[in-house]
């Protein structure tokens, strides 16, 4: 089987000075996640680095770079699918968890899929997941350098360009299919407030034999039009990765007259990304390639 | 366009004793929305009457009969999905809050699709959403018949048969699909766990030209199989309400060898409904029928 791998750092207005910063950022969590597949190891493992690369880089949002609510604490989610056996792990509002993809991981074999806030964090407890103090997120966030901001109050201004989540898909050896998403929210979030980083189907998919995909945007659209299982459903009816990635943006746009991108590898190992934002970074790997191909 | 409507009240071993009763609660529920939709009114008007009656019959696990959590408490979840503008609002979590229903219908509007607990209730108290102590749940469930149990002390044993979520989809006369879900979730909950209930796309899922579809059973599958999305994927592809039923049914005891039922209404007004358990109650209307058809 052809290995193949991809994430994203997430999709919107990214302001021209993060340009250089996303791109590289993305293409060291591509070449994190490709090294491990090359050396035999399963697409589960391989999109598990690529996301923690992405979560321990404070240009994006996830892990230590997320923004922060209206109460102004972080509240980080994040979740895996294994397409070989359609195992989902997933936590949403956590707010201790440097990794939140690495709790996402060990709920995986679990009887639950989804877990919330404190319900999450016990887990990771459980299971010596590290755990950091709150501050942890808003000292990285007041560290992160700043763009030029209009005013320096307003959490939703301040981080103006720091959009979405971040993601990975992998293809390994086996045929096996992984996806995962990860995200600090929305900046300024209304408490409470769950968008489809979370939730299978909505923000991640993946199933042997079809495809795995990434989502981020506007996350409520995406629950809304179910996109990530959406896009398998097209690849399921003979498309490829990017005519199904193009197919499920354009309806995206026309039925929600939302925004966002999405990233996918289909079981043959066809690439595909597509986004209806003014930009989307991303770097993938494929077996002819030297090194990670990263863009914006 | 022909009228439809049906509605679930939970799929499980259901104790024989409550049969009676659990298609008495369905007939009623499908008389309350059928009535709206016979009147001239909406598919959500429909849906939402038909879900507030079966939360409010403590015969089943939604509203006023939940069953508690692991720590004692009622914690509700509930969605409702719009197939007309795919809206979706929903619940997860909330404690204080009579019919779930309610709020989630009153989330529909707004840009948020899913909230939790206490954000969720702040929704509820700014619109006035009826809202009891916690207590009332605690009550109701101890005023609950009891059935011959082993242990009254063990909560996840005093509620055996007790199982699901209700739900409900209408099909009206302007031809808009309307799918709802609630749920108490499951007895003797782990903290923060998430089910299918809230999640659009998995618990419920509706979409004009298509079809609405509620399900129930074992959440984690429904989330990893993105099942109500699934039985429209099936439709989409030219199955009847009846037949893609079936067909996802026995995908999931197939792909995840767990249970549970669902019921759907497709575009044409055809009724469907199927479940891999030993029971389920539900109930229907159509234009040929002078009173709801109800079963287990």
């Amino acid at each position: 089987m052809p290995l193949a791998l991809i994430v994203h750092g997430g999709a919107g207005a990214i302001a021209p000075a993060r340009f250089t910063a996303a791109q590289a950022g993305c293409a060291a969590a591509a070449q994190a996640g490709w090294d491990v597949l090359c050396a035999g190891g399963s697409a589960l493992e391989a999109v598990t680095a690529a996301v923690v690369a992405l979560e321990d880089n404070p240009t994006f949002n996830a892990g230590t770079g997320a923004v922060l609510t209206r109460e102004g604490h972080a509240e980080l989610d994040a979740g895996i699918m294994d397409g070989a056996t359609l195992d989902v792990g997933a936590v949403a509002g956590v707010r201790r968890v440097k990794n939140p993809i690495l709790l996402a991981r060990q709920i995986l074999p679990l009887p639950q899929v989804l877990l919330l806030g404190s319900g999450a964090e016990a887990v990771a407890e459980q299971h010596s997941i590290p755990l950091v103090d709150p501050q942890h997120f808003i000292e990285a966030y007041r560290r992160a350098p700043s763009e030029p901001q209009p005013d320096d109050a307003e959490p939703s201004l301040r981080v103006e360009g720091k959009h979405g989540t971040v993601g990975a898909v992998a293809l390994d050896g086996a045929g096996h299919i992984v996806a995962a998403a990860s995200t600090g929210g929305m900046a300024n979030k209304p408490p409470g407030r769950v968008g489809d980083t979370p939730i299978a189907g909505a923000g991640y998919y993946a199933e042997d034999g079809v495809g795995g995909v990434s989502c981020t945007g506007q996350g409520e659209a995406f629950i809304r039009l179910v996109v990530a299982r959406r896009v398998c459903e097209a690849i399921e009816r003979g498309a490829d990765a990017q005519a199904a990635a193009d197919a499920v943006i354009a309806q995206l746009g026309a039925r929600t007259q939302m925004e966002g991108g999405l990233i996918v590898i289909d079981a043959a190992g066809h690439i595909g990304f597509a986004r209806n934002t003014a930009a989307m970074s991303y770097a993938f790997c494929t077996e002819s390639m030297a090194t990670p191909q990263a863009g914006i």
